[in-house]
């Protein structure tokens, strides 16, 4: 089964103690569309300007993915996203945000994405995600991604999706804030009663939790030696997620998620290794499902 | 088999915004040999003070501890620490030490402890920790704690005392410290360096990370829904740990030490539950065992 993909595809300009590397390929959807299509056939949908430089396009080819609902507009501007790391890169600040073509984007689904099964929200604002689930018709599995800016300035429309998706991802400083509840344990059932009947809780290179109808399962993540730039990891985790989840043949998402988890964690990983998204578009499918072998290898009792 | 502790056996003052704590039973060796109390016989090495209170020794006889080692100073003063903990109890500061009977210890092992397979170092000065080593004839496995202080005011000790032991526990702060290498997972190669063929990094609510022989293992910790008091978890963590090798009569190292890791896991979230030692002493061998079951499943995938 495919994957829809709705989020930021952007330019990010990413600047560290060593390098700036200027106008990489970025946002939510493109991290979480690639992430995704080493296992599912894949639609991303989102919207770019005329600056977009082709060869972005022809990476997003090189993955298979479907474009049919990726927007170009005429004399527009591409979200662009410019950020600094310090020097151990836990630490980020923005420089400069240009909203371009996404500010007054209203996003038309194509006839034949209407009926994916698998629906990614990546991070974008809620009013996007909104106005994607008004036009997929038959979904089977509703993910949503946010970020603590939604929480501060559109917390009413996303309190509203809460009710209308299956699973919500979050970090846990945006778990504490949704709830006011500084253990993120105790967060969890407050989310549900949000509406979510599952929650992920992403720990960065601590790994994560779900809070499902199972119960909970704490996830692993890769012990990586080098972090170039975690910009994506989320967005790779939950797209490598979505993209194992829709290449189960038979079974319940109950039974895939904790698999699903691990291999997002591994596709997370390898985002983790290279600017943008230069090291997840140079991985094999192979190099994923070794790297799963060795996570669960060193996680298992 | 057995397990042979030494560490400090102390009073503790905790204070919290809500509640003050005068006195409690504290201590590295307290806490460790609590834990380890729970698999297997223990022999606990450590000194206390005149002032000392009857009932702690009644709980420690409560839980089988051989106290032989035990030494008591006429007129002398137990060591006492006081700190206190910020609302989301995250952050402690020192208020008060007073070293007392602990500043001048030179410790003796009784003869029929020199035998004792499995030794664990609980966090005190290196110099009694090398004092005990000097002692001892028959380990099979030695384990040591350290603490930052060490690493500032006796490093030079340390270092020799780690080409003596078998395995080095420590949290991710120190890891840092010892190594100066920012990433946890590439200062793993280098502490294996300076001596130990085993070393865990311990690192609290997210879980802990071993490199063995046999590779690396991440080990998870178990979600608390509440933490009250997490002095003397990282103790209960590595005492739980060596209870539960020692328990086992078969197989090596290798082959238990991702459970022990499990166990001591389990022992140190009872230990988070409870202001100093009161949740760990409170708690059943059949609600460890309940947990760790617990634990694996939520883990597993």
């Amino acid at each position: 089964m495919s994957v829809l993909v709705v989020g930021t595809t952007a330019l990010d300009s990413i600047k560290t103690p060593k390098r700036e590397n200027p106008k990489l390929l970025g946002g939510s959807a493109s991290h979480a569309a690639v992430a995704a299509s080493f296992f599912a056939p894949t639609k991303l949908v989102g919207v770019v300007g005329e600056d977009f430089p082709k060869k972005y396009i022809q990476l997003y080819e090189k993955h298979g993915l479907c474009l049919k609902g990726l927007e170009r507009v005429k004399g527009g501007r591409t979200f662009h996203w410019s950020g600094e790391y310090e020097v151990n890169m836990n630490n980020r600040r923005t420089l400069e945000t240009v909203l371009g073509v996404i500010e007054t984007w209203q996003p038309a689904i194509p006839g034949d994405h209407e009926t994916v099964p698998y629906v990614l929200l990546a991070n974008i604002s809620p009013q996007v995600q909104h106005r994607v689930l008004d036009q997929v018709t038959k979904s089977k599995f509703v993910v949503a991604d946010t970020m603590d800016l939604w929480l501060n300035i559109a917390l009413a429309d996303v309190l509203r999706l809460l009710k209308r998706i299956d699973c919500l991802v979050l970090n846990d400083s945006e778990a504490r804030q949704l709830t006011e509840e500084d253990n993120v344990v105790n967060a969890l059932p407050r989310i549900h009663k949000l509406g979510p009947r599952y929650v992920i809780i992403k720990k960065g290179e601590h790994g994560s939790i779900l809070s499902s109808p199972k119960g909970l399962f704490v996830g692993p993540a890769y012990p990586l030696k080098k972090v170039v730039d975690p910009t994506g990891a989320g967005d790779s985790f939950v797209g490598g997620l979505m993209g194992y989840l829709a290449s189960q043949k038979r079974g319940s998402v109950d039974d895939h998620l904790r698999r699903a988890i691990l291999h997002g964690a591994v596709v997370a990983s390898f985002c983790c290794e290279g600017f943008g998204l230069t090291a997840t578009t140079k991985v094999t499918k192979a190099e994923i499902q070794a790297r799963v072998r060795e996570l669960e290898k060193i996680s298992s009792f």
